[in-house]
């Protein structure tokens, strides 16, 4: 089939541009010497999960329980949820998980990490968990090596918990010498430590120049619009994502409306909403929930009512969230159409 | 089952308050005298849908026609799509459609028209349109009322088109000068005008007002944060919706991280994000993918991982349009669930 028969708006993935951000990540990471686990919360597709582990990467990171579920139901058994799991429910979703696939989750605080011991300790079974270090991001995390040695002491005593070292994001040198300290704090206590996990597409030679076992990366397979223009090497033609819409109203000489709007791009900010391929001199200025208004006062072009356009998303990973299909395409060809199983997975 | 059994981060209806602001909008409108034909845009779920037509609403609007076939498999029989159907697969679809329900749709220009004819004719059937004017909002519509009149007399000549009349958004006095003179011109023509639809919440008195036959009104339904403070008569209690979320992290005395983020709660500019009922001195000030940043220097409680917080979200079709699923509570009293069948249909 050809693109031009999609109805729109409809998210489609270049899959030689795809490929190509695979490959490049995995030469990459093997050129550096640091394994690979990619980060699938932007995408979240199964099919391009196994395509990136086929390239090598070590396991996936799944940011939600109900994500990772997606993964190993589609074959995928070797998956980090970087992600405290909290309450009842999610525990047992855990400990059913991870009679089907290795799972390591990673924790900051006693209170989780106890409710993981009790969950696994009435499921007769032993969860693996890194502690998350705040080295600078703001978010979660334990705020000093002290504690974080006190609560891999305390996880030392805790029964079905296997504590198998620490995590942080993003790998930046700022990280090091927290990383450093917690180290020598574990090691006095003689706690062994078998992963440092890093983080962060752009970040991995940093992952391994502060010591990491590992390094995630996620953005890496599409490439957003955010990222393009912060470096020389990024291009739109790196972008793997477009959505394909049609011109709906050519109400004023200087304006015309597209059939996607905040619901189909996200209403992510700042402005611009998206990069349109083939007039960038027409700036998505607004957008409504269901329509997308563009300024066409700088075109010489002329758009008409059912004409349609390329734009590649702003925020990749939430405009991917928004939709239930991926289509792939090669050139102008439909090659395939993946389900975004991870969509919506909000538990 | 009590609210408390249900895992987070989960979106709740209070169906008390969904009762009251359904049946306080019926009334209003009752008693201006103007029909009231819901939009569903907001919480796109059949059965509220049928709420609000057993409360009198004439019929619903639907923004997208993809969510207009979700009503009518829900055996609604009466819908607005106030969108430009445009392109091969939208037209077929459209007069599917028209085979099951009664579809009113609008558009604003020569070429949407002669697209719907042409299909009409083909398949052999005739859609009611309505042409929509540009009175302000600055999206789609005609900008005169001399081009309402000429796209009206093109329309006349064409086959598989039944024109009905008009509409506006919003409705308020700027619109009626438009109105009124493209009203004069069509009488003049002798093309009857059945329909002059108006809309936007809070403007069902402005409906009436400029000579408007129905008034859509839409986010009532829930009431919105960003529309608390802007009335006096506006308050968090009038809000239908919460989104019920646990405190996964509490890394600094300042700070604690909620298991709800932009995936979650939409990345609707400006903060705040949502409004956190237990605690209203808890500020959620930021928000990554799957984490909600608080803010919780000014509280005197003490947050815990595990405890749980109801939060009213900002932009609640947005939020809505990221769930699966709605749970309707009273008290709490888990009382029913609901697929939010709307979601997702950018088609």
């Amino acid at each position: 089939m050809n693109i031009d028969a999609l109805d729109t708006p409809t998210l489609v993935a270049n899959l030689d541009v795809l490929e190509q951000n695979i490959d490049g990540m995995a030469a990459h990471c093997h050129q550096l010497g640091i394994p690979l686990r990619v980060h699938t919360k932007t995408h979240k597709v199964p099919e391009i999960a196994k395509l990136q582990i086929a390239a090598g990467s070590q396991g996936i990171t799944c940011q939600k329980l109900g994500e990772a579920e997606v993964m190993v139901d589609a074959g995928i058994d070797n998956i980090l949820i970087p992600y405290n799991i909290v309450g009842k429910p999610k525990l047992k979703r855990l400990t059913t998980l991870l009679k089907r696939a290795k799972i390591i989750v990673a924790l900051d605080s006693e209170e989780t990490a106890v409710g993981i011991s009790q969950q696994a300790i009435a499921d007769n079974c032993i969860v693996p968990v890194i502690v998350e270090l705040d080295t600078g991001s703001g978010r979660c995390g334990v705020q000093s090596p002290q504690a974080a040695q006190r609560l891999a002491q305390q996880m030392m005593k805790m029964e079905g918990i296997d504590l198998q070292g620490i995590m942080t994001y993003p790998s930046n040198g700022r990280a090091k010498p927290f990383i450093d300290e917690t180290l020598d704090l574990l090691s006095s206590d003689g706690i062994p430590v078998n992963i440092i996990s890093g983080g962060g597409t752009g970040a991995e030679a940093a992952s391994k120049e502060i010591g990491c076992t590992e390094t995630r990366s996620g953005s890496y397979i599409y490439e957003g619009m955010t990222r393009v223009g912060s470096s020389e090497m990024l291009t739109p033609e790196r972008c793997v994502l477009r959505l394909i819409v049609t011109v709906v109203s050519t109400p004023t000489p200087d304006r015309i409306i597209i059939d996607g709007g905040q619901k189909t791009f996200t209403s992510y900010p700042p402005t611009p909403y998206g990069h349109i391929v083939e007039h960038p001199d027409a700036k998505i200025y607004g957008m409504s929930v269901e329509h997308g208004h563009v300024n066409v006062s700088e075109c010489s072009h002329r758009f008409k009512v059912g004409e349609r356009l390329s734009v590649i998303p702003l925020h990749q990973g939430m405009t991917s969230n928004l939709h239930d299909t991926l289509v792939g395409v090669r050139g102008n060809n439909v090659e395939v159409t993946w389900k975004i199983a991870g969509r919506g997975k909000v538990f």
